[in-house]
């Protein structure tokens, strides 16, 4: 008897014949009970409650697809039933789940006093109803991964039962044994991987490429402990390409296994991977993987809310906690056996409320190994306050933009972009800067709207401006959305204004163009807010370099000098400065009694290994690319 | 064109045409030149010294097969020229090599005057004469390698052919990268085995099983690092079996690659592996390989000098260098690329004259990662001088023979046997105990007769003795050789006695016979003069357990309770006390910027790697099985 043949034997032994039980499916890492009754149906009942702790397992109970009504019915009840006020935009369905999703402006109004009209609908038609609010700008890569899963309904359905059976396989040892190996970002920023075994698991913690060094673009995939056949799960900590660009290329390389991060980093990673190979394609180099690759790796997502403890091996439980870095953003803690061994890997990190997020969470139920990030943890990275960066900001801006000049700001669409978006929204509203022109250029409105779809993410303040004073910032209008060549040339011709373009390392993109445009004028301004990766071209302007190799969309090179001044604002970062770290380290709860530092220039790990060490006196390492360590 | 070609053509036009080469072939790492001129052959020609140099390769020049005269002949020759004096007792040869051996009692008088036989009989038959002397005691086990490789000298050709096509490939990468993974041994002692890995070859250092653990018998061969299709080679530090006893397993398991270690340790491993078959045959418990596989061992072994510099894979350079615990005990010292890095593994080493060897050598042309054993690595290892340790000894068999008791000695067949022989006859010829009857038991005096086989390697004042004054201590008469059930019950009945009996930490074989035997005896008494691994029962009465499981022959089981008097003498150790230890790290030249810590129970590894690190400065770690460092 297999394991979910046992399942289904408790399950409807535990439950009431009442309970008209029809089938127990796998759902990835959840088992799925399908009922024909309502009162079952939705996963508040008793008696499941009492089963999901006896199990230790998540179970939700779906309605048997026979009893659900027709969708153009369904569509009519909740016309009937939802006030016109709620002002729906959009009916879905997702039939694995037995779900109608309803895309309202006014979600309070469709669900009704304590629910009452869910229930109605529910009663009614035997699918259950998920309101959510319309967001207001409309986000084409979330409409498109929609799309892509409404059409793989029924394959996604299967895959998520394969994976559900691999995961609640019978564990095999006893003994438990864990190995942490080093496949990339280790003593240097970029292709984030880090391969964690037991005895009886492989899983992979996210699967980045090299953004500035494309010679050393991949994890070490040859390292011998990397098996791609042996994979269990990859954990997605956000959707930055340095830690999520090599994602499809698993998939394309066999891996059918699943992916797992919050719905955000889905949508955002699924962005800036599509991007990825139109960039490629336009710069004629090959990609690592193709559009496909990456639908089959949306279909195999599952997304996790944050502190949602689940099984993803039969040793291994996952849990999501907001890393304040991105939007979506999650510091991954692993629960090993029966608790033996408990770890952290922060992914990027901010341990500071920022304009957008809450700072990271610092409490765990468990934690024995701790493996954090390093980009700012050099002893001179003293990054001043946000305070002092904001005043510094508005210094640069109306200094530069008095003198006639323009501001221009690289910015990674994700992240840097929308905090300086809010910022800038404040200082004009509150005319701490002239009322300039703000330009807004690459794939950042896209981003934005993504923001958007997923207020639930943003810190309570924000939430409580954009939902509860109607107040918007990234809709304010003044903000321009720039497309194409002629509008920039237009831009760059222009007076006074601030330009937020992509890549924002000027690797390529907007941003490139734009400061060849005003290279030649000294009253403009160059503003760098994010980390600029060694091998970048932005790392070597803000070295001191002014000189550039330019080449035009033509191929044509030629060699641009700039006159612009340079700054560098550091106080924006969504990475923990040295001290914010180290009191990370310090405040972070249990205290952990080994340290791994990663993700940061080899100086900065090591410095930083070497400052735990003396002032917690935990083990601490700064391993290196390659290299195994025994946990347990 | 590939390697080989290439090198024939350059040794081709650099050697005049009278030179006569017909072929030029690889021999394992070593190439060898086919002459039909007698000046050329035996490769001390002018020409061919620059040729080694020019082409940093060894080379040895053969005579072409065809000018050799017949074997009959030869012997006719040999015996025409070599006087009766010197005694031949052998003459045996070897056809790959082109070599007639000769064995005789008086190799002086064999080799004539500046070598003038030699040559004599070089010019005569074709044949390059060497001259062994004939050992003192004759070993079953040298003569037993002998005819094996006499019979398969045409197989050892075309395998040491292939060996040699590989190590000689074209080097692929330019970047030196270099890897090692901890496979056993590590805070253990048991399964020494390291995997040494650069981006181009993969070498293993030692082979051995678990003695104290069955059940953790193997190295961790599943590690994802280790690949037996991509080894290279096979370097043995030593012949103790947890160092060597697994080597025939990777034959088996489809390893057909070359086997470095010096002669001596070549045969003490192939009388320790041969034996290990035997018991687990005699105990019913399958063995991990057979004779077969040890034969075949035996055909892929280069036997190495000490000091001789060796290419065994495109980027690594091998030279072993005396170790002084045991006949033929090696560090293994390895050159990596350029010499950008340098690697020395001690295996078991005595960094301390003894009466058998030499003290270990602490001297090499570059070094930087020293990875050292720490069996007696612990703060509480205090170990008595030799002194000291002699005088204890010269006590306890007082006091234990003049009450009429028996002394028993369990000890390894290897190494601290012919230490304790050594040092009895010289008690005894100094009349510092009472001249009783001493025992041997075991397979003592067939390692006694592979000792005597290869005096070079053992230390110069024992050679002296031997050779010079005609004192050879292993043959004195005091030892008596014993055999069978019978005889030992006629011992344990019998008056006060030495009693040396194998295995050394009782597990199984004679000793526990004895012991058993004289268990009741308060008079008597046990004495450990050698390392007692965890979980053997050796260990467990030096611990103070004076009860025992005894199984006899025909698996009766029964409980045994001694009241020996139980003693330990440390200081006859083959391996470095925790001073000889730091002594060695202090003097070895260069100093190593990196030191692993390893074979010592866990505690003793991070102690000894504590005490490096707050001395020297050095980098030190004592890794885990199943970890991996990069080095470069």
């Amino acid at each position: 008897m297999d394991s979910l043949e046992k399942l289904r034997k408790i399950i409807k032994e535990s439950i009431p014949k009442s309970a008209e039980i029809t089938d127990v499916l796998y759902e990835g890492p959840e088992i799925s009970v399908y009922s024909k009754n309502e009162n079952f149906i939705g996963n508040d009942h008793a008696e499941i409650k009492n089963l999901v702790k006896k199990l230790r397992k998540r179970i939700v109970v779906r309605s048997d697809p026979s009893i659900r009504i027709d969708n153009d019915e369904t569509v009519a009840v909740l016309k009937k039933i939802i006030p016109e006020e709620a002002d729906i935009t959009k009916i879905m369905f997702n039939e694995n789940l037995g779900e109608v999703i309803v895309e309202c402006r006014k979600p309070g109004v469709a669900i009704g006093k304590a629910g009452e009209k869910l229930k109605e609908i529910k009663k009614q038609t035997f699918w259950i109803p998920r309101v959510i609010r319309t967001p207001p700008i409309e986000s084409r890569t979330v409409a498109l991964v929609r799309s892509m899963l409404q059409k793989e309904r029924q394959k996604q359905k299967s895959e998520f039962q394969k994976i559900g059976k691999r995961i609640h396989r019978q564990s095999m040892k006893s003994k438990l044994n864990i190995k942490v190996t080093a496949l990339g970002s280790f003593r240097e920023v970029g292709r984030s991987a880090i391969l964690i075994q037991t005895n009886e698991s492989s899983i992979l913690l996210d699967c980045g490429l090299n953004v500035g060094n494309s010679k050393d673009l991949y994890p070490l995939f040859d390292n011998g402990n990397f098996n791609i056949e042996d994979l269990d799960a990859v954990i997605l900590s956000h959707a930055h390409l340095d830690h999520s660009g090599l994602v499809p290329f698993l998939y394309k390389y066999g891996y059918g296994g699943p992916l797992y991060c919050t719905e955000p980093t889905m949508h955002l990673s699924t962005m800036l991977q599509l991007d990825y190979c139109n960039i490629c394609e336009r710069e004629g180099k090959p990609a690592p993987y193709s559009k496909k690759d990456i639908k089959n790796a949306v279909l195999h997502t599952f997304c996790l809310e944050w502190g949602k403890v689940t099984d993803i091996t039969p040793d291994i439980k996952l849990t999501l906690h907001n890393a304040g870095h991105i939007l979506g953003s999650s510091l991954i803690h692993l629960h090993f056996g029966n608790g033996d061994h408990n770890l952290v890997f922060t992914g990027d990190y901010k341990f500071q409320r920022t304009r957008l997020f809450e700072a990271a969470s610092c409490k765990f139920p468990r934690l024995e190994t701790l493996i954090t990030e390093s980009t700012y943890g050099g002893i001179q990275d003293v990054v001043p306050s946000r305070y002092e960066s904001e005043k510094q900001l508005i210094q640069i801006l109306n200094s530069t933009l008095r003198k006639g000049g323009k501001v221009l700001i690289p910015v990674l669409a994700v992240g840097r972009a929308q905090e300086v978006m809010v910022v800038l929204e404040d200082f004009i509203s509150r005319k701490m800067i002239d009322p300039v022109p703000i330009f807004v250029d690459g794939m950042i409105s896209e981003a934005t709207a993504i923001h958007t779809t997923h207020p639930d993410f943003l810190n309570s303040e924000l939430r409580e401006k954009i939902f509860h004073q109607g107040k918007n910032p990234f809709t304010s209008e003044i903000f321009t959305q720039v497309d194409g060549y002629q509008a920039r040339d237009d831009i760059i011709a222009g007076g006074p204004c601030v330009i937020m373009a992509t890549s924002g390392m000027l690797q390529g993109g907007p941003s490139v163009q734009y400061l060849k445009g005003i290279a030649d004028d000294p009253n403009s301004s160059i503003l760098f807010c994010s980390y600029q990766v060694e091998g970048t071209l932005g790392r070597r302007i803000q070295k001191g370099f002014r000189e550039f190799q330019h080449y035009s969309s033509t191929g044509k090179r030629s060699l641009v000098k700039t006159k612009l001044a340079v700054f560098t604002v550091e106080g924006f970062s969504g990475h923990s400065s040295r001290s914010q770290i180290i009191s990370f380290i310090r405040k972070v709860k249990p205290r952990p009694e080994r340290v791994l530092t990663l993700h940061g220039e080899a100086s900065k790990c090591m410095g930083l290994a070497s400052v735990i060490h003396k002032r917690m006196k935990s083990e601490t390492r700064s391993l290196q690319n390659g290299e195994t360590i025994v946990l347990k």
